[in-house]
């Protein structure tokens, strides 16, 4: 039943890693290479097309064809131009780049560019928590807080392409100012990187210590690290990530208000620290939602590379490329 | 053109005030009839029918006829039900109310039923600064904070029609605990009642002074006396003014971050507050917004009463109800 000439690239281009997949209408990875994310924009744009090249030699090495190409990338993207638009800190000089153009040019290819946080989503709305669902949130909660917000089977993106940066909600109004120009954005707390700037900014004011690791510079201390003390009983460290799940709760919250969607699916690898975030996070939206929705976690390990290659069956149709299924 | 028979019955039911008029597809109020809101639910259910059963009869005396009954409510309804769920403390009996079924009972006319808020979302669509746009949010500032999000030209009611409740975002995580079950609610500052608590605070604490009136109780201080002594150069009720706009700002940017909508469209009475309300608004969203949208004053004086009108037009298409217009 599946059409021997559906499978497509999928690339998932992040602030520390550059992937690259053949990915199946089934959602299987086939071929996978993985890099450090390169630090100029020529360098990444040939990275990525050196994986794109080899990627489709394998392939056509196999017999078969390809669909097209999907790409994932961290910062705003307009999607009908396939831009991306600015990725600020993330990829500092990854901005103005007409990626999908760039990429139809080097590899022929019917190609599709969006930012990470839709990606994710439709990597849920395909093979995730999604897909039974018509109408819901994914967040993504890394090095910072990706989000895409799906209503009625489509990613909502807005009149410039840029909806669903739920990272950048603002939970408190006299907050510190965040690189986006927003202040007090949710991410500057509950995120990777904000959980970490907490501690590096506790731990030189000496409230929190480490046991089970010698750090010599505040910049050694990662959400992980303070995930580990946590686990081993560090009462500061347990409050902060707790702080943090609850923190992100509350802008879930107002999106619930907003939005009022059917669940809100959970991923990224700060959910890796465990009950300490997700209890205090599920526990804020039930007590204070007024029509509290599921939270969810994602079953997925790739949703972004798996929303880049659905971006490929989603929007195909509109130039002739049918859907393997009916999502 | 127009079709002698497309007039419909609108109820704007508040806090305070309970409307009704007759409206035209030209968004032209006919007969209209005002009272205080009564206090318990039968005698809410009685004023309504007893003011439809006096609409009915001069639009009879017309010799016209009536499409339907579009009913607008504070509180929180469900749109596919046709009831009202909760109105918490604005109408404290108003809840679990079958409104719709009630209505239909008593008149045997089509009747939709929506909250105020998504009611004046509808009015900016076909009557307002909605009209030439696909994807906006309306937000009425008046005693509490009403608020509608519109989508390809449709109001957004989610999964359980609780969407829109843009007045429940919070703006401080550690903030107030706000009758909704929600903290920091950006009601909760920025609303009229909000910045009269405000005020009423600060003149117990001897801070904020009138000079303007003689207060003797605290309860005499609403946004209207804030607002008078702030145009009499007061610079402590300027203050709590500007604070409030800025407060709205911060949350319409997280709107904006979430939806990239192409306007925002603001209403409501505590705008009479001026360039002190309106200035902070406008700049906050400007300095901190990642793609600022322009916020729009409403042009309507009767947006929720227009919105309810336009609910038997937009709605009544499944049962054979011919829209007027293609809004």
């Amino acid at each position: 039943m599946t059409d021997p000439d559906s499978w497509v690239l999928a690339v998932d281009l992040g602030g520390t890693r550059l992937r690259m997949a053949v990915v199946t209408p089934a959602g299987e990875l086939l071929y996978e290479e993985q890099h450090p994310t390169p630090k100029t924009r020529p360098d990444i744009l040939a990275q990525i097309w050196a994986l794109l090249d080899r990627g489709r030699d394998w392939v056509a090495a196999q017999g078969k064809g390809l669909r097209g190409i999907g790409i994932s990338t961290g910062g705003r993207v307009d999607f009908e131009r396939g831009e991306v638009v600015d990725a600020t800190a993330l990829l500092p000089d990854w901005r103005r780049v007409p990626l999908r153009d760039l990429t139809v040019e080097h590899l022929g290819l019917p190609t599709w560019v969006d930012n990470d946080g839709n990606c994710a989503a439709l990597g849920e709305l395909w093979f995730g928590a999604g897909q039974d669902c018509h109408h819901f949130l994914s967040v993504v909660v890394g090095t910072g807080i990706g989000g895409g917000v799906v209503l009625d089977r489509q990613v909502l993106r807005g009149v410039a392409g840029t909806a669903g940066e739920l990272g950048h909600i603002s939970v408190d109004y006299q907050g510190p100012v965040c690189p986006c120009g927003n202040w007090g954005c949710v991410e500057l707390f509950a995120s990777g990187s904000g959980l970490a700037n907490l501690a590096q900014t506790l731990w030189e004011a000496g409230v929190l210590q480490f046991t089970h690791k010698t750090i010599t510079s505040a910049t050694e201390i990662t959400a992980r690290e303070v995930g580990e003390a946590a686990r081993l009983g560090n009462p500061v460290a347990q409050d902060l990530i707790q702080r943090a799940g609850r923190i992100l709760g509350t802008a879930l919250t107002s999106l619930l208000h907003t939005l009022n969607p059917e669940r809100v699916i959970v991923g990224g690898t700060v959910l890796d620290l465990g009950e300490d975030y997700w209890q205090p996070l599920v526990n804020t939206v039930q007590s204070r939602a007024m029509a509290p929705a599921p939270l969810v976690r994602s079953p997925l390990r790739e949703a972004g590379l798996l929303g880049a290659a659905a971006l490929v069956w989603q929007n195909g149709a509109s130039e002739g490329i049918k859907p393997p299924q009916s999502p």
